[in-house]
């Protein structure tokens, strides 16, 4: 037996008991005739002590050659500290050594092994296994594992059944963005590796198997941005005889139940929100509700003057900042220069000060008089002593600027607590969204995704306006969760991919078995899925997916620690049938 | 709301209860005044009726048009039913049906929804979404949910942390086995599939996350043999700081648990027996000990005599098969044709009849007298009423064919019953096999596994005879799990490349991360994986896994479902920097 406790587990309690502990040294001291060393695992510290009076001459100087990350075994008596430490559970008590093991001796790490490391994120990633050791990932990992099971428990007792659709299957329209493989047993195929288990959950409906989830890898070939991994998973659920409003219940549920029992926070039912008004309000799809700052549109009150920048563009709209009346004119020229990067890409910003006294000092005084900046205030909802700022422009590109605008004032001014949580649905999204480079119409959702049968007129005549049985779960700014209820029947699939521009042969030939299954009695159905990295993140209150996986891989797509992917030799592509190009 | 209940939740206690219902139409019966209808959905089965002196005419017509597997929704009356079927859930009670909506139509299925269909194992691989409709493959889906959740909760109990390992790794030396990926972002280079998540788990030890587990899929490209799958689904554990006897206790728990816990079955302490006691005991490294006929090995007392075949045999050995003294004449020759089989290869068997006074009566009494046989019986436990059976020739050979022969005669006999589990440890395992063509060893688990220390100095001289820290855990006939106490420090890993034929160059391209990650503090740690789809087989009664996975591939590695693998088209090729050969 390597331990009778872990480095977590001892307290006064155990005072006078023989223990055996084994773990890494995080640090070490040494005063001459006493030595300290701090003996870390994933469930602790403890600290040992070594004492000339008290330890044998052969341990005493052997704990002198311990190193950072030295694994060691070590016997010893529990016993009461001197300089106790009431923030750590074990900080009452410290081992008096009377045997020790070296069991694996360590190099120097490359980077210190402590909360706050002086390790670059690339060294990190090459020596992933070391970063693992630091706690913030450690935590991570194990918070991941929580979230994970409470939400097995939560589907199970509601009769969910986890069901584990096959990772080799069939490459999709969306080909492009599927990481295919060779088949050796069928010369000049692939299988696909899933970019969702869409289609698998569907025939599950089809075949009765009711109220099915999977905590489930996803695999998708695009190209990295910040924070997008190439395999991702994915809480993929599905119910049958459902509508929308089934669907929300349930998960909006398990969203409750999580931020209770992982978070200890109680939240209200959620807020919905079409499609329509996130995006005349806040810019977004996947609106930050946390605070508001929300969009007011100005042409009615400041078209028809003589201001020709916004006379002649289709929105003029605004937000107002609170408490950013005292912004220095420096400040706003940053603000004006920030806005003005390409990735937000607008050409100029109009902004009204509202100041104590109730009047208003703005960069277009030339143009509006203090009753006209009044309106704009109603509309916006200045209070005295905020700042309008105010965007013209295309309609839909001014509203994502506004938005990009929003969200950085938002975290300038501490607006975006991650200890917050402020969940809400968006709905009825459109069904189809204009491609402009191709002039064609694409699913936004995906192509199963079934139309609101009251707007099924209007897919000959105006598709853009169809609205989807679809909708998102959004948290503090981010989609967590995204479904929709299904199409089910065989002649309305037909229709939808005929729609989006498949031929008949192509719908039949990739999709056939779907559109096959809906003969043999397939139940109405629909479902969702949550992106697991993202929801850990947020409810871990960090940013950044990667520290919530244990091996990212980075923006190129390579694990930069066990080198992959590489080189495959001659004799093994001759044998899946293929060479390289 | 499509239901106001499922098709298994009503009873006589919702008498006068008025409910909506959806499903599928099981079957309907017609009596010209009356039709009935069973309900069908995951959850049960509830009969409608239909009445002319009490159902609208419309509706009462429209009944009698629904096909079988027909979906449809019911809005009706929960009355009591006339003849009452004690043996359902829903059995007392029947819905007298007011509304009727049709929400899809079905062709008739191409085989029967019914627990014993007429439909063979392909058409109903092709139609698997129909298949899963039937109780045999539902039920069996909604078990291994069961199964998995158990482990699961047990793990976590335990303080296991489930940590996903990535899908898009590195190819390894078995990599002829590799399932590959080619990479778009980084030119001529491929990921592979994990066969395992070895590596990582032993990475995530080092980096200190002791006690991880992962339920998590595995590939294998290999020639299919009936009941293997190129993707399947592993119970992968590791733990540090860990000798072999605590990795048997806790999975020891964990099966003891999942039997309790999903058969109701108490099982005492597993048995435990070295690899060389079951190779010579069961002629087999998983032998089914529900039943006895253990090996009797005969050399000393049936050579030296007359009979040549046996004089000249490395080895002699029999068993005493129960209560089939009784066998005639035309049974023993089916026997001894069926082990002359080429899947057996044996070319001779001697039997023994032990009669009911006391005597024997053998194919070799020109050889061998009363008192010879009498050794033999003694040897082989053979009872009054008994066959002994003998096999004889090189010694391994024959071991494996006598236990090909056992696993016949207990098939035969009824002697493997399902419902009886008899779980067992093998330890001790050889670290390395022979393999006879290249004259080469290879790691009989894997390279990673440790050699017992005091077997080390056998490497240079014996390397056959090296026993590991390897052990499985073996149910009923079948190796459910195995694992090992696994190597920790670099120079015993280089030696194990060195022993297994790797380069020095080799060794370091695939493992070097790993002999790396050695160098900075690998802690002492160990696991096993068990195969969830033969557990999940095993603990629900069946001998072959396919109706636990809910997509199967067939033996060419195929989904007839979905008809992949599948060409993909030139520019995908291109994008991926390969071309087909």
């Amino acid at each position: 037996m390597y331990r009778s406790h872990n480095c977590g587990a001892l307290n006064a309690s155990h005072i006078n008991q023989e223990v055996t502990l084994a773990g890494w040294v995080q640090k070490s001291r040494d005063k001459g005739f006493m030595a300290w060393v701090d003996l870390r695992d994933r469930y602790g510290v403890t600290q040992l002590i070594f004492d000339t009076a008290r330890t044998e001459a052969s341990v005493f100087e052997a704990a002198k050659t311990l190193g950072r990350e030295f694994v060691i075994q070590v016997k010893g008596t529990v016993i009461e500290r001197e300089s106790k430490n009431k923030n750590m559970p074990t900080g009452e008590i410290e081992i008096l050594v009377s045997e020790l093991t070296i069991l694996n001796a360590a190099l120097t790490p490359p980077f210190t092994i402590e909360d706050d490391t002086d390790g670059g994120e690339d060294i990190r990633m090459k020596y992933r296994y070391l970063d693992i050791r630091r706690n913030p990932v450690k935590n991570s990992l194990l918070f991941r594992h929580k979230v994970a099971m409470e939400v097995r428990k939560y589907l199970s007792d509601l009769d969910f059944c986890e069901v584990e659709t096959p990772y080799l299957i069939k490459s999709t329209p969306e080909g492009a963005r599927d990481f295919v493989v060779p088949s050796r047993m069928n010369e000049g195929q692939f299988y696909a590796l899933p970019q969702s288990p869409q289609t698998f959950k569907q025939l599950l409906m089809v075949g009765g198997m009711d109220k099915y989830f999977q905590i489930v890898k996803c695999f998708r070939d695009e190209d990295l941005r910040a924070d997008r991994q190439p395999e991702f998973t994915q809480i993929d659920c599905e119910m049958a005889f459902v509508e929308q409003e089934d669907i929300l219940d349930v998960f909006e549920g398990l969203t409750r139940h999580l931020l209770l029992e992982i978070k200890g926070i109680a939240v209200d039912k959620f807020p919905r929100m079409t499609y329509d008004h996130a995006m005349k309000t806040y810019g977004n799809d996947k609106p930050d509700i946390r605070f508001g700052m929300e969009f007011g549109e100005l042409n009615a009150v400041a078209q028809h003057k003589e201001f020709s920048v916004f006379n002649s563009a289709e929105l003029v709209v605004g937000i107002a900042v609170p408490k950013a009346g005292e912004y220095t004119r420096k400040e706003i020229d940053g603000l004006i220069e920030w806005i003005k990067r390409p990735q937000v890409g607008a050409s100029g910003m109009v902004y009204v000060k509202c100041n104590e006294d109730g009047t208003y000092k703005s960069s277009v005084d030339k143009f509006y008089d203090q009753e006209d900046l009044a309106q704009w205030a109603k509309i916006t909802g200045a209070k005295p002593g905020d700042m309008i700022f105010v965007l013209s422009g295309p309609a839909n590109k001014t509203r994502v600027q506004l938005s990009a605008l929003r969200m950085e004032l938002a975290t300038r001014l501490g607006l975006r607590n991650p200890e917050v949580f402020a969940p809400l649905w968006v709905v009825d999204f459109p069904l189809l969204e204009l491609d402009e480079e191709s002039g064609r119409y694409h699913a936004m959702h995906h192509p199963f995704t079934s139309p609101k049968p009251e707007d099924m007129a209007l897919l000959e005549t105006d598709p853009g306006k169809v609205r989807a049985n679809a909708y998102d779960m959004v948290l503090n700014g981010n989609e967590i969760g995204g479904g929709s209820i299904r199409i089910h029947d065989k002649a309305t699939q037909q229709l939808m991919f005929k729609y989006l521009g498949f031929t008949e042969d192509e719908a039949k030939a990739q999709f056939g078995f779907l559109m096959d299954a809906f003969q043999f009695g397939a139940p109405p159905h629909g479902g969702l899925a949550f992106g697991l990295d993202r929801l850990v993140a947020i409810l871990g209150g960090q940013e950044t997916i990667r520290d919530f996986i244990a091996f990212p891989k980075n923006n190129s797509g390579r694990d930069v620690m066990i080198d992959a992917p590489a080189a495959i030799d001659t004799k093994q592509l001759q044998e899946l049938h293929i060479k390289l190009a």
